[in-house]
């Protein structure tokens, strides 16, 4: 597998655009953005699990579940449409059907609509719909298309989230490449996640659906920045199959390739987004092994990354593994206390702080080199069985309060 | 039932003291205290359910579990003992062991030990001897040694938390007393909760237990300062019967008064530790009422009290509903989304944010001027049951994001 410079628009067949149509208070900042591929895509999505949900996600739900393929994704930042109502889903719905009717296309079906920003207001449709007449006739295939769209569709995110990537399939070159934002309500809110992966891969729908969703459990879903999981999280997948390998419709060696190529999208984006939390100064990976199931070392990875004391530590260079010990007691995952060695390494070095539960005396001036690194890593051995699992944070900043007791102005 | 000042050696036959042995290193701090009661007292005790529990722990619950009555508690701050393996165990011991002998009491199992403060060291057991053998000649029943006992147990906590108490039972007056400590690592985490409440009530132990343990549901096990549950969090009752009151065998209308008075005091006591939660500004309450159940009513108020994104918006008197109805979201609670009203209330004023659902336009200087208040109340009605909860939390500060990156220094 070939990285490659880019993100959406590297896959053939697929257009994008971003731009501002005026809905972010701040007059510099995109909010709005569109993906466009004519050759219809077949698609994949996986939405929050949180009870209250965007109007766009329960529209967005209801396309992916009825139908088999869609062109285009309509995008805004600035109002989450979230905690808004029948009106609230009549507008998710609307931005779709006006997207459909600007591009040509048949149906309001045929395009997903994809919203991020402050819960509890309505969209206003009037900038929303010229944000739609300004998008269609500018997609380009260009990377500099593709890279004004990753940058319209960020909130509090502090630089834009993309990856491409080609390998091969009987002969035939495919393309994966995706955008995504965070970075605040992160942990699979108000900042929200949305990913937008695209790919040219030819894939029956039934097996795109299952890649997605089993990925995203290693993915995006072993990310937090806050512990909120947002109203509107959404993931999608679009395959136009443009690329010309022979579809995939069994679990042969090509789909394992596809799986594969996916992972790495998403791994890579998901990291990006924990790297970019809100207010964050470090990217802190948490890697739980030998646990005895591998819900257990999800538990514990996500209760070590998502506890406020830890994220925290982990800005001040403060190694208390204390922090670590405890963040894992509590999470109601099955481990030994009493058999748990924590590492913590960077780039500058590696440190066993605690061993078989007890906590060890250590250099205090090397363990303040090794946590200073830009990316943190605690690796904790449970020795009570064979299961893994890595888990993506940040720190807890004075920045993070800054922006989060104001985010509304 | 009529408030009185002072803490536990309001009780009649309570003594206790808190001074400085010298395991902190800032030299100006207390950090051991006692309490001593010549009567023996029944005793009920409530402990973490944090997997990793302090040694100081495990040997409390083994006595609470095992006898009938105790004589004294003894606590040092500074040190958490957890993470601290077998000689964690065998150094609380320890310090019950040495208690009992410079009190001249029978054996280690008459003194209850309790430990707050860095996690991962062991005890330094020499300052810890020193510290009781000073202890034990000044115990006094005066309101300035119960003063100062509960300024000994603090960690990062800015002030002292006490309140005693008095009500009637068959014609005797019966005391109620009780101090306790923040003020991180509170969820019910390494600033550890500890609570200490005394009183001259006869009572059985199965129902002084059964009390307490009912009690902090709605009490203790209703605040959180950052979600954090503490490898050391440990509440205790010690009734040393000496009101002359006829003793309390049976759930009759006196256990229930005292039930009350217990639940005054816990209450309030609850309640502080949460205002002065590390780096607070505020008192937060969250009231949730008409759930459909007593569980999703706590589920629901614990997880917005516990959002890190709804924190700092209380910090920064943001009337951010997106981020309440975010968090009722993902709680795991049953409710209606379509249902919720959600107002804010301080004595300030009050302003209804959501209703059925949907977030509402609002006077944004009104709100700002209710969110300046220093106790702010969310009240949110469920419409869907009859159930409620109240949790207590605090605003989420820069000084929050200082207190606890560089704690151990």
């Amino acid at each position: 597998m070939k990285v490659i410079s880019g993100g959406v628009t590297t896959v053939q067949g697929f257009k994008a655009y971003g731009l501002r149509a005026g809905i972010k208070p701040n007059k510099t900042n995109k909010d709005m953005a569109m993906i466009y591929t004519e050759t219809p895509a077949v698609c994949a999505g996986v939405f929050t699990t949180n009870k209250v949900k965007a109007g766009c996600v329960k529209w967005d739900s209801y396309i992916v579940e009825n139908f088999e393929t869609v062109n285009a994704v309509v995008v805004n930042t600035g109002v989450a449409n979230a905690a808004t109502g029948q009106q609230g889903y009549d507008n998710a719905k609307r931005m779709s059907e006006y997207t459909a009717e600007v591009l040509g296309l048949e149906k309001a079906e045929q395009v997903l609509a994809a919203s991020t920003g402050v819960i509890g207001k309505q969209l206003p449709m009037d900038i929303i719909e010229k944000g739609i007449r300004e998008l269609a006739p500018v997609l380009s295939d260009t990377e500099e298309a593709g890279n004004l769209a990753a940058e319209a569709i960020l909130t509090t995110d502090t630089h834009s989230k993309q990856y491409a990537a080609q390998f091969e399939i009987n002969g035939k070159t495919v393309a994966i490449g995706g955008m995504c934002k965070g970075s605040g309500m992160i942990h699979p809110n108000m900042g929200t996640m949305l990913g937008f992966i695209c790919t040219d891969i030819a894939i029956e729908k039934s097996l795109l659906v299952e890649a997605l969703k089993n990925d995203i459990k290693d993915t995006f879903n072993m990310i937090s920045v806050d512990g909120d999981t947002s109203t509107n999280d959404s993931v999608f997948v679009l395959a136009n199959g443009l690329a010309g390998n022979t579809k995939i419709t069994e679990k042969n060696a090509d789909y394992e390739k596809f799986c594969k190529a996916l992972n790495e999208v998403n791994k890579y984006l998901a990291q990006r987004i924990a790297e970019d939390g809100e207010g964050a100064t470090k990217l802190f990976e948490v890697i739980v092994e030998n646990a005895p199931t591998k819900e257990d070392a999800i538990v514990l990875s996500k209760s070590v990354i998502t506890s406020s004391l830890t994220k925290a530590a982990i800005f001040g260079r403060d190694a208390n593994c204390g922090r670590i010990l405890c963040a894992m007691g509590y999470s109601g995952a099955e481990f030994n206390p009493d058999t748990v060695d924590v590492f913590v390494e960077s780039e500058n070095g590696k440190i066993l702080l605690v061993e078989n539960g007890i906590g060890l005396e250590f250099d205090e001036e090397y363990a303040l080199k090794v946590l200073s690194a830009d990316k943190i890593t605690a690796k904790i051995d449970t020795k009570c069985g064979t299961a893994t699992a890595t888990a993506w944070g940040c720190d807890l900043t004075h920045e993070y309060v800054s922006i989060n007791a104001d985010y509304r102005s």
